[in-house]
Order: C-alpha cells, then sequence, then structure tokens
C-alpha cells in the first residue's frame, strides 16, 4: 500500500465535497445549545447523532442522570481503538451587543466563518466525522476501530463525564488514544499539540444583606453585601496579582526538568499577543520563556463575573440586598479541586467571612500524557505531513477541561490540539470564527492521524 | 374668620373628592418618567403643566439647556410667598421579577395604592395640587402666593437645578418658605417634619484590561480589571466600614449641641427597623442615640451597583475586559462634592490607580435651615392640628436633594416632610406603595399650612 497515494485520494474527496462539507457545519452552528442556559441542548444531540449515523456509525444517546445525553458511537474495526472526544454545547454568547452578526446564524466573510461555537468546538466535532467519511469513501474502509464520545455540558465544566465514564467503562477501556477535542494554529499560523491541561474549580461567592434593597441613605446603619464580598475578594489575591488563599501556593508542584525542556522550545509570540489585546505589558511584566511558564504553570484565582445592585444606565441610589461574584481557579498538580474548596472555605472563615457563601460550580482534575504514546507520535508525523511543519508540543495547556476522567482514569494516552481554529478564534468571545481554510487543513490532519496510528507500532 | 369652621368646609370638600382625586393621582403615575433611563419624562411634563393649568395657575415650561424642562407656576396672591418643590421622575423599576404588579399599573390592594413613583414623588405633587384646588374652592380663595417649581431629574441628583435657579433668580427670591418634596410617616405612624438634608456625590468608577473579554485561561499574564477595582475598592472603605478616603473624614464638622438635643427627642424604632430589613443588628452594632447620630450624622461610602463580565446563571471562564462600580458619597456638613471628588482622584492615584478613570454623576451640597422661620412653625403646627399628635422634628434627613440652590442660596427657609408615605412605602425598590388614607391626610395637611403660613407673623 503506498501511503502517499491514497491519501491524496483521500485528500481529494475532502476537497471535492468542501461546499457540502461547510454547509453541513453552518447546519449545526445554527443550532444553540448553550448548556449554562439549557437553550437547545436536546435539539443539538440529536443532530449529532443523525450525523454519526450518516456516516455509517453505529450510535445511541447514552443517558446520564441530571444530564444532557453523551452521544457515543462507534465505526470500524481492527486491533487497534481510537476514542475521539468533542463537546457539542457552546459558550453563552453574550454580551449579544459586541457581535457584527447574528451568534447563532453562520455567516461567511472575507474566507471566515462566524459563528457562537464554530472553533470551540463544533467544527472539530463535524470535521472529523467528514474526515472519516472522506477516509471511508476514498479508502474503502477505516484500518482501526473509532468510537466517539461527544457530551453537551463540557462549557460547564462537564459535571457528570466522569458519572459517564464510571458507567459505560467497558465500552471505553483499553483503548490505545484518545483525541481530545480541537485545538488552533498560534499566531504564526503553527499547529500546536497539547500532552495535558490545567485542572478547574469554579464557584459563585454569594453575600447577603437586608431582606430586599433599601434606599442608601440607610448605608451608615445596613450592612452591605457589596463591601463584605470586596472585602473577602481583596484577601484571596493581592495588588502584585499573587494568589493568598492561605495553603493554596504550598500545594502547587513546580514544573518538572522535561517540561522546562519543552518550555523552552515553544515560540511565544508575546508581542503579538500584547499588541492583540492592547495592553502594554504582561502581568508583573513577564517577558519570554518567565511569561510561556506562568501561563502553563501558574494556578489562577480569576474574577470571571461580578454583580450586585444597579448596573444599567445613570445613577441608581441603591443599597443592594445581595452580591455574587463567579471565580475560577485554574489548578497545576498537585491542586485538585476538593483542596480549593477547602482551603478557600477555611480561609474565608478565619477572616470572619463566614457568612459568605460558596457555591461549587464545577471542577476538574489536572492531566497530563506521555509524549512517547503512540498517540502523540502519530499526531506529531500527521501535523507534519498536512502543515508541512514541526507541530509545537505544550506539555499542558493554559485552559481546562474534562480530561482526566477519560485518560488518567482509564490508563489512555491523550492527544489535543491541531483543531479548526486559528489565534484570533475569538473562543469564549463576541465574534467567534474559524479560517474556512484551516478547517480543511484539520479533516485532512484527522484523516492521516488515522492512518498513521492504525500503522505505528 | 373662624379658622375651625373653614378648615372644616376645606376638609369637606377633599372628603367628597376623594374618588376623583385618587383616579387623577393614578393617571400621572400610570405614565413612566424613569430619568436615568430618559423614559416618559417630557410626556410626564406636558401631563403636569395640564394639572397645574387645571387648578388655575400661570404655567409653563421653563426649559434648561440638555435637561427635562421645569414645570413653573404661580397661583393666588398677596404679601407672602409660598414655593412648592416637587419632581415629576422616579426611580427605575428595576429588578421587575420582584414586583408583584406591573410597575406603571397602578394596583390599590387593601387599601395601598402600587406603583413606581407613587411615594416618591408623584404622589406628594398630585396631592399638593389637590389640596390648594380644596382650598380655592371651599374657602372662595388662596391667602398667599404660591409657586410652583416641578423639576424631571431629581432621581439622577438634579444637576440642572442650580442652573435653573441662577437662570430664573427674579422669579424665586424673597419668598417666605418653600415646602420641599414630601415625606413619609415614621414606623409608628407619627408624622415626621425635615429642616435638612445631606449632600451626595454619585460616581461611577471605571476598570479596563485588554481590548476585549478573553478566556479565562490567559489570568497569569492578563491584567483583569475586577480585581483592580476590588483592589481600589478595598482601600475606601474597611472591613469595620470606616471610610479610609485620604483626608475625607477630617472634613466632617461634629453636630453642634442643639442638632444632638433635636436628635435625644427623635423617637427611633429600631427593633421594628431590623425586624422589617431581618437584620440582626445595625454596623457596628449601633443603637439608641448613636443610631440615629450615625443614620444622620455620618458621612457615607455604599457600593450602589458594580459589575464586570458574566453574570447570567451557571458559569462562563472569561477574563473580562472592563470593570464598573456605581458608589454614592452622603455628605455631612462640612463636606462638599468637589472636594469629594478632589479627595478621592488624589487617594486612588497615590496607591497606583491612576488607570481607574472617575466619572462623577452628580453632585448636592448638604443644607440646613432654622427652627424659628416661619414655614417651619406653621408645619409643626399644622401637622399637630391635622394628625392630632406632634411630628418628629429632624435637623437633617438621612437622604439627600437638591435643596442647596433653592433653599440656602436664595436665602429661603425651607420645610420638609409630611408626606403622602409611610415607613413600609419601598421608596427606590420594588413595589413602592402609599396607604390611601395617609394620602387624604397629607392633602389636608398642604391646606391646613398654606391657611396657617398666612396668618403667622
Amino acid at each position: 500500500m503506498n501511503k502517499g497515494r491514497v491519501v491524496e485520494r483521500f485528500y481529494a474527496y475532502v476537497d471535492a465535497n468542501a461546499d457540502r462539507f461547510v454547509a453541513q457545519l453552518e447546519r449545526l452552528c445554527s443550532q444553540p445549545s448553550v448548556a449554562a442556559q439549557n437553550l437547545g441542548v436536546s435539539e443539538t444531540a440529536r443532530m449529532v447523532l443523525d450525523m454519526l449515523r450518516g456516516i455509517g456509525a453505529d450510535a445511541r444517546l447514552i443517558e446520564v442522570a441530571d444530564a444532557p445525553p453523551v452521544v457515543y458511537g462507534e465505526i470500524g474495526g481492527g486491533d487497534k481503538t481510537l476514542i475521539v472526544y468533542d463537546h457539542y454545547d457552546v459558550q453563552p454568547p453574550e454580551p449579544l451587543d459586541q457581535w457584527h452578526s447574528d451568534p447563532f446564524s453562520p455567516e461567511i466573510r472575507e474566507g471566515f466563518l462566524y459563528c457562537r461555537g464554530v472553533a470551540d468546538n463544533k467544527g472539530d466535532l463535524v470535521s472529523r466525522l467528514q474526515a472519516i467519511e472522506a477516509y471511508q469513501e476514498a479508502m474503502g474502509g477505516l484500518p482501526l476501530r473509532i468510537k466517539f464520545v461527544f457530551e453537551g455540558e463540557e462549557e460547564v465544566g462537564s459535571p457528570h463525564l466522569a458519572q459517564f465514564v464510571a458507567e459505560n467503562k467497558g465500552l471505553l477501556q483499553g483503548a490505545d488514544g484518545l483525541l481530545w477535542e480541537g485545538g488552533r494554529k498560534d499566531m504564526a499560523g503553527r499547529p500546536q499539540i497539547y500532552l495535558g491541561l490545567k485542572g478547574i474549580q469554579y464557584v459563585e461567592l454569594r453575600a447577603t444583606g437586608a431582606s430586599r434593597d433599601v434606599h442608601s441613605s440607610w448605608a451608615p446603619l445596613v450592612p452591605n453585601p457589596a463591601w463584605r464580598l470586596v472585602w473577602a475578594l481583596s484577601t484571596l489575591k493581592d495588588e502584585h496579582d499573587h494568589i493568598t488563599v492561605d495553603g493554596l501556593m504550598e500545594h502547587v508542584a513546580p514544573p518538572p526538568d522535561d517540561d522546562l525542556e519543552l518550555l523552552r522550545r515553544i515560540p511565544f509570540e508575546e508581542l503579538k499577543i500584547k499588541e492583540d489585546l492592547e495592553i502594554p505589558q504582561f502581568l508583573g511584566g513577564a517577558t519570554g520563556m518567565d511569561a510561556v511558564q506562568s501561563l502553563l504553570y501558574a494556578p489562577t484565582c480569576t474574577i470571571c463575573g461580578i454583580v450586585a445592585g444597579y448596573i444599567s444606565e445613570g445613577s441608581k441610589t441603591v443599597l443592594p440586598s445581595e452580591a455574587r461574584v463567579k471565580l475560577d481557579f485554574r489548578l497545576v498538580p498537585d491542586l485538585e479541586p476538593d483542596l480549593v474548596l477547602d482551603l478557600l472555605r477555611k480561609h474565608l472563615d478565619r477572616r470572619g467571612f463566614d457568612d459568605i457563601e460558596i457555591v461549587p460550580m464545577s471542577g476538574e482534575h489536572p492531566a497530563k500524557s506521555s509524549p512517547e504514546a503512540s498517540i502523540v507520535r502519530a499526531a506529531v508525523e500527521a501535523a507534519r505531513v498536512v502543515y508541512g511543519q514541526d507541530p509545537v508540543v505544550y506539555p499542558l495547556m493554559a485552559g481546562s477541561g474534562p480530561m482526566y476522567p477519560l485518560s488518567q482514569a482509564l490508563g489512555i494516552p491523550v492527544v489535543s490540539g491541531v483543531g479548526v481554529g486559528h489565534a484570533q478564534s475569538r473562543i469564549h468571545a463576541p465574534n467567534e470564527n474559524i479560517r474556512l481554510s484551516d478547517y480543511f487543513e484539520s479533516v485532512k490532519f484527522t484523516g492521516q492521524l488515522i492512518h498513521l496510528l492504525a500503522i505505528l507500532d
């Protein structure tokens, strides 16, 4: 079997079906699926199920109590098994007034496709199904077995994925590799591959005061929960952006030496990033290798949202009756979600903030794979073939995801990255988009990865 | 002229026209007039103008650049002149989901009338016009000249009232007394009279970060304006609710001895207030005379609203690009709006927060009148006649208002209070309401006040 020739047939099929593939992607993106707002999630699961069946997979919805269904499927056969993980839910589209087109009406402008979820992660999901369709049609069949796990609440922290894995271990264990939800090119257009990610603990802190909002003239006597929250928050992180939650930093493991070696090979376009975000410098003035190390190995405590009282135009002299803040802690080894919750509660109590309620909203463990696994070697080689250059390999990613239960907990090595996005895809922000030429490269990457994984030791 | 007999004729007229008076009040309350949202303000001015003309006043709209018109009118004649000040704008109705009926569809339930603005201050405005109508009809004319100043932006801090007074000084100066916008009964149902009020400086603080919201995984490197705001705020007031803006407290004059004497006579229903607001204690555990003194003589720094990032249901892992807080400073003698702005700017700059923008939103001076003025004596006596008990006289009120330009700046003594509201009128909050029986007492109080002011030395 001539490796080059078959791949050319596969490539040709992808090119010949480009318009149909884009139309199929637009169809899925038109369907809102905002897990945080319980919007359109079950409709989307049904659409994804139909798409899986459309490429010939034996697919079904697997229910998990109190969660959107997992769309599960199997296709192909052979000695090796690849699990493909993606999610069909998306981030909320807000703030709506900053979108140039409707977030759920895909629009192509100058070679870019704009829509909420197109980069994170519906584009990856659809491109992988299309790669498998193309591989089968062009090559006459698949060289390995592929199992699909498409969940519907990744953007709210995948609170039930561990339970799904526990309840369906028989379907999943023993796989040779896990292809994680897709990534994006870096600012220079280089493909990126990730071998792990940070964990996360997302919480809402709630402070309450009087039984109702009152006129602000009562301020000398009536407690203000917005002030309580400000004072409590100011004890969690100092003005130098150092986390000051009692004991938290003591649990942070230093990066191992071979991780530092991988870090040194990461090209970091810091000037472009600063220019793009219009910030004069990174926090603490970090540059170069220090900045990369901070990004990947520093735990975080981030105010994602805060609200109390009157927030519309003009002034209203009101003393609010409640205040809420959403905080996300990104967890590097050896921080774990439950540990952070415990430290946070004790830290607040110790300072008299036992009136402030902590509502845990999602927790995920950090996870990390070996660079020697066949799925990693196949991905690196597939990227070289498709993109004509070495991919940039990150030992960890700055973001989080529910990688742990499907990979580390089952002993399945994982690779993430080389998805449909680019550095300006604006994921989680208004005007999320992908470049269409990246999209087709990513379809080809997946086909090439399948091809190589089947023949690698 | 028998004082008792004429007043009885006036009372009888009010009682005979009760239904029509309520319908007239409901009509004005049905018209939204939210200055903060520029909603319905000019329509309301026109309605008030028609009502003034309806009672025979020579009335017109007086324009002030960039402001809603002042509805001005004159009626009656004689040696003495009374100015009546009210405002036809109302607070925003938000949060809408906490109203039991539509905020702009007046609804009577068990003797109470619910509507945004009915207590603050459309009820007072309408009740005073009806008192004057009734006085004229029952008594054959007015015993003094009355001038009306009804403005349309009190709830956003009356930013143009001083300018209106400056441009129309000829109409206003030399008046014998000023009847300020109405007040309400206290928790025991006693009428209240105020001889002054606190000033206010309302500001919005704005912090900005990156050019757009970004994924929160960037938190180790990208500045977070929500944290900037939290740190800046935590330097303005400490956990004991002491204002820590550099130098601010040095400008606070202690209450004069005769004010303290008035304070001692103020019955303060602290248990009822705490029960009503469901708070175990006042700030700092203040009770009795200390609590009254704090309420009336302590300056404040209140978070009226704060917002950044994602504030809807569920979680969103976003690092916000801007954060805003609305702060109101209540000003006792000798604090002045410009002084507070200056101290705040210097305080923030001194701590490296020169990136935080201060947007001044409204400023008002404190104001205070002598208890010996004829308008004060007439009000106290009118309250005794109508309510059958001594009113509670406050040397200052905890709230603010644009009293200064119309009173202190022109040398016109002022009295405020004995309006249509009660202690549970929920002004500035959802389900604002008045008790209808209070409403008619307040109509009668105004007629009695006019009667007494005309004959007092």
